[in-house]
């Protein structure tokens, strides 16, 4: 790139937007609690949503536009206000406010787009209660997708500082992951997920290893032929494409320490094969990625919650994880993208 | 029971049974580590096998009856021995040798079921190469039932000192497993795990916790129905004859360390739900032990490794802690078995 001025200016951290979720689940006491634990040292984020929802304690700062985060965020939480038409209260949700809830998340994916934000983190919403409002998308995750504008794009990851996975098939039934997985979906998540450590984690040779479906990775065809069918073509395509990528591995044997550490992030073949040994490991520190998306977008990895909200209890470590998590991965790709710039 | 003599004796602790397994594999040198290990406080055990495969550096005492392996055991591992018909290089096994591989596991097992043995430890034995001499059945634990006279009624179990787990179904392919679960499994599965826990591992109220089969426990039906169609009414049976038994539980979340505490064993609905957990915590101190059986057996939770094998690399972490855990539970259920006799 030779000596260039511009590759030497300092970044700006763009703040991030930070969606309502629903305002009867815990959201709004985690957010509290997530704003108090990084007031200090970011990152900044700004909530886009009701101020009534919000703990009575904590100090808010209604604000015009995303770029007053900044000066306003050691002082108190940065607030884009969004009125709810119904009153809120904890542990009740009520479908009279999801048009809110929806709008809370949109305008956070066109701060990203736009520019403006440096990245989405979402609160817990409630698929129930949207559904009942009309909202057709099958979870948070599709719709961003939707919003991007790159539907069926969405890879899911869960991250937490002792291992990263990537669940190929995820909310079906265990029979269902099995009849829709095929070897196109495996080179797309292998795909996804090495751009991904690469631009947004900046690991500059990201490592994947590949989970078996099987026990024993089928042994040879002995106890399942779906390594032979499809893992195993899918694992040469990768290779083929200059990727970094080894398996498929016995499920059972790799997310040992010693395993983990040959890998970046491990490929799994259905939801609990990926998320049991991230949650076995590390229950509070799990963070929802979002890969395959135009804009960064993390989340806590829990729910709403509707049965301990608004009693004081709710653990924001999650959403503090996906907080934190997401103003490294908007740092990391906007340096990437700079680097492509210059 | 009353005052009475009897109930008051000292116990005596029996042998166990340790099988050669393939002696072209770790067993040998495994088994002179869990001696090195074992000689001050025990377990006592013998091996059952030919004294010519076992490092030239171990000290061993040839025994005629498995009565005198207590009082060499503090001085060189007791050796029952049996003769190999060719001669061993470790890590390139023969099947000339099955015959005898196969005659130790069947004696450990006479000495156990006759009460001279406390109970039986398996060393590795390689399915492949004894298939190659005519051996029929699937695997150790169902040979071994055969033995007994109880087959089709071995449950595995993978215990830890983190852990337990029961896999409801286990060396099949994921397809396979979902065609072959049913209710009746579960029940199976849940009466042999209560029993054991009761009689060998001496817990006198054992609580249960069932896995879900689907992702979230199938979401109330939303994303699978053998919840619904077969664990509830296999729990609600098992209840019904007295077990403390609880779930269906999402199966991502119930591993976690608050979860553990819960219960003292988790039955799992396939081989990789019950032994990624088990083996992403505790990869060292995994101990297999064979639910169902009227013998105590324990073996340690890994293979003949012919890849490392004769090299002094491999591990006997495994085997002392199967042993450790079959000396428990040989005594536990002869306290047991005591009580209901005087």
């Amino acid at each position: 790139m030779g000596a260039c001025s511009q590759s030497a200016r300092p970044m700006r951290d763009l703040p991030l937007a930070l969606t309502m979720g629903d305002p009867a689940g815990i959201g709004p006491e985690i957010t509290a609690g997530a704003w108090n634990a990084l007031r200090e040292e970011g990152p900044v984020f700004a909530w886009l949503g009701d101020p009534g929802c919000l703990p009575s304690s904590l100090p808010v700062r209604e604000i015009e536009t995303i770029e007053q985060a900044a000066s306003v965020f050691r002082k108190a939480l940065p607030v884009l206000p969004l009125a709810l038409p119904a009153s809120v209260r904890a542990g009740e949700p009520d479908s009279a406010n999801s048009h809110t809830v929806i709008d809370s998340i949109a305008r956070a994916v066109g701060l990203a787009l736009a520019g403006a934000a440096g990245g989405v983190v979402t609160n817990p919403i409630s698929k129930a209660v949207l559904r009942r409002a009309g909202f057709p998308h099958p979870g948070h995750t599709e719709f961003l997708a939707e919003l991007c504008l790159v539907p069926g794009r969405e890879i899911m990851m869960l991250a937490s500082p002792m291992l990263r996975v990537v669940p190929v098939t995820i909310h079906v039934s265990l029979r269902d992951a099995l009849d829709r997985l095929d070897e196109e979906m495996i080179v797309e998540a292998g795909r996804t997920t090495a751009l991904a450590l690469q631009r947004d984690f900046g690991i500059a040779s990201p490592r994947l290893a590949v989970a078996g479906l099987n026990p024993h990775a089928g042994e040879g065809g002995m106890m399942g032929r779906e390594e032979i069918e499809m893992i195993i073509p899918a694992i040469t395509r990768l290779k083929a494409e200059g990727i970094d990528v080894y398996g498929p591995l016995p499920p059972d044997t790799m997310f040992t320490d010693a395993a983990r550490a040959k890998y970046d992030a491990a490929l799994c073949m259905y939801h609990d094969q990926a998320l049991i040994p991230i949650k076995t490991l590390d229950m509070a520190n799990g963070v929802n990625v979002t890969l395959g998306l135009p804009v960064v977008r993390t989340s806590p990895d829990h729910g709403t919650a509707f049965d301990i909200a608004g009693k004081g209890i709710a653990e924001s470590s999650s959403l503090v994880a996906a907080l934190r998590l997401a103003g490294i991965l908007s740092r990391n790709r906007q340096k990437y993208t700079e680097g492509f710039l210059v």
